[in-house]
């Protein structure tokens, strides 16, 4: 039997989860691989307390792993976008396979890390990148590789989802769940990764290119967080059979490809609407398996290892195979590549969510009406509540059908000037996910 | 660019399907498989209309296709398990590559075409036996392989989903259900493979040997249909928050592999409960991933067609890969094959769901539940209803905790026995899926 040794770089929680994985499961993963994967070296600034560290070279500089005769895989699991960027490149130019957990290294640096690795014939896996144990990398780029993929829509950012979950359900308020979440460790102090969409648009970016062929083009996202979410339209949301959820989402159009991360409602009948707390899941439409959906933990140490391991396990099965045996990093070759632009969100087509506060008076909404038909927008239901005592003004909440984001932008700020209506208008996206 | 010369056999529902989507999607799939794939043989017994022939060589002798020295690859699209396992035996004998759709073929022969296979050095690949659109075979044997899978359960016939849906939604008996459900082409005019869960059982059985490492074992599951089940129990199921589903459910325990396709009442909290109409999802639990599920389309001309030419892909791919390179047919080698047993239904440890018809006077639940605790079974929730007039006996509902079937059986049989118990008691089997 091969033996194949890998260096891990990073020892925090992917890490150490992943070194845990490996040891536990060291004779299934021999049966299921065909070759004996040996940890050969590991690098990691602090120390190591582990009983499984026998025949394991621990050190502290991961530079070394890459500079290291006897590794043929080097599994970067440090996290950022400069050591680990130094770190992939160097490894890929001494010849080395890469496996990494690493989105916003693929999503940032992808496009010039996958070129190198071309030309050093070198294989960089990075299964673990998007929704952790769930493995979409695979099930996009192989599973569905019979489809033109239409679009897709996840819910890709555990942290975020477990604030929409709470506050959906137990009508709690952003601010105070967000606090809940550090508390459990679920984010970070500083959270705007996770509620203003970034790591989720680093997910979806990966996702696109695989889908549709497109380079990684992590600047051309649009990006939307959940932090003015208010539990009054989650309510009205729920009124007309939908749930808010943080999505990102990916559609190619006959102009060009979709890629946006925001809120948005869809119908609670959907699978998708139905995926809560800190979990994960990617829906996709391909033009002949029709809509699938993947569902599971998106982070963890062990469920992100579960991918890690993974990829560590097909690099091992395929080293002496032929480099266009391989499945292309981006799932087509560079050759074939899409051309299509990156939508701007004005060019964007959705339906939507409006709520404004109008005055309780006859004639306001028909105003209202003609400026949306005016741009032909037309309104798919309308809930008017009745004016709390000594109020003036109503709740008016709108739904309206898919319409070009700049018409109805324009129609929004068109409506904000009228005396009838006060402050800003709410205006959140809707997505049905059945076309 | 290399060429894949392919040959289908048979063009029923499948294989027109295969070679729709072969054709349609022609140019990305060359951009992904890095491969012209043609089709460059065709075997079917009616005559074929298409307007997509010109290179392709049209037969009607299926054998032909195996005999022809220009065929790369063999596609097995015309189901059953004699003319087929003959094709697919010779096709390997000729060093031919097979994919195949055939669930009851890898089912039932899957062990002997395997070891041929291996002899020959060919590839047999079969995503499309199992749900489908769904890469489910693809994630199990490759996306989850650095887990020990603890179970599985997997919604994976269309049809008796379709009418388990529909009973419990529209409040319809299964007898007039299935009757639509013929009359829709969902169901074959006759039904057993469907409703008593024959096919379930040859796709659970398949999934089992990827998830243990089991050989293939159809003669040892236990399987029990959908056709007893009442209305009044679907809405005594739902009191209790849960719903009925066929599940084909996998698990492995200290003593050996439970295998078996029966109802089984699941939480509605839980997310493949919510998989409805024809639609079908495999739940499988992994000690690193934790659970994941895969939902989609589970027939269906295209859906099955973006299974099998996904197959297509990786055997074009890898067709200069050594043998040692591959995926294991079974995910696992054959050398590390588990020798633990498939247990017999007696054995296996589940929780129920009782319905009694008792007399409505006092010490008769003492009476039962007395019994239960006797053999260790405890109760963990009755629903008594009120006698409609007239009537002496009451409906009793109970759920047990998990316990040994044997145990519960033999309680069972003893509670029939008392005065105060009319008639057969309604047995079904509970899952919680969350351990």
């Amino acid at each position: 039997m091969r033996t194949v040794n890998i260096g891990i770089c990073g020892f925090g929680t992917v890490g150490s989860g992943t070194f845990a994985v490996l040891n536990r499961n060291r004779e299934l993963i021999r049966a299921r691989s065909g070759c004996d994967i040996r940890v050969a070296q590991l690098a990691a600034r602090r120390q190591i307390l582990s009983s499984n560290l026998d025949s394991v070279s621990v050190i502290r500089d991961i530079f070394q792993v890459v500079e290291n005769p006897g590794i043929d895989v080097v599994v970067e699991l440090i996290g950022g976008t400069t050591t680990a960027r130094e770190l992939v490149m160097k490894a890929i130019s001494r010849g080395k396979h890469v496996v990494t957990a690493n989105k916003a290294l693929i999503a940032v640096h992808g496009n010039e890390i996958f070129a190198a690795a071309r030309d050093h014939q070198v294989i960089v896996a990075y299964e673990a990148a998007v929704a952790g144990g769930i493995p979409i990398i695979k099930s996009l780029r192989e599973g569905l590789g019979a489809n033109r993929i239409e679009w897709l829509a996840g819910i890709i950012n555990g942290t975020g989802n477990f604030i929409l979950t709470a506050m959906q359900e137990e009508g709690r308020k952003f601010d105070e769940v967000l606090r809940q979440a550090q508390a459990l460790g679920y984010a970070e102090a500083d959270p705007a990764f996770d509620v203003e969409g970034i790591d989720a648009a680093h997910k979806l970016v990966i996702l696109a290119s695989l889908a549709f062929g497109i380079p990684l083009q992590f600047d051309r996202v649009f990006t939307e967080g959940i932090s003015a979410i208010e539990l009054q339209d989650m309510e009205f949301a729920r009124e007309l059979g939908y749930r808010i959820k943080h999505l990102g989402i990916a559609r190619e159009t006959e102009s060009g490809v979709e890629l946006r991360v925001h809120p948005t409602l869809i119908p609670d009948t959907s699978l998708i609407a139905e995926v809560d707390g800190v979990m994960n899941a990617v829906m996709v439409k391909g033009d002949a398996a029709g809509p699938t959906l993947y569902y599971g933990a998106g982070a963890g140490a062990e469920a992100t290892a579960s991918a890690v391991v993974a990829d560590i396990i097909d690099v091992s099965r395929s080293l002496n195979c032929s480099p266009e045996a391989r499945v292309p990093f981006l799932a087509f070759s560079d050759a074939s590549f899409n051309g299509k632009p990156v939508l701007a969100i004005e060019d964007v087509e959705t339906a939507y969510y409006l709520r404004m506060q109008v005055l309780d008076r006859p004639g306001v909404l028909s105003q209202i009406a003609s400026i949306m038909s005016d741009r032909g927008i037309s309104i798919e239901a309308i809930i008017q509540k009745q004016p709390r005592p000594g109020e003036n003004h109503v709740a008016l909440i709108m739904m309206t059908n898919r319409a070009r984001e700049a018409e109805l932008m324009a129609a929004v700020k068109q409506i904000e000037k009228l005396d009838s209506q006060a402050g800003k208008i709410i205006q959140l996206r809707v997505e049905t996910l059945d076309r």
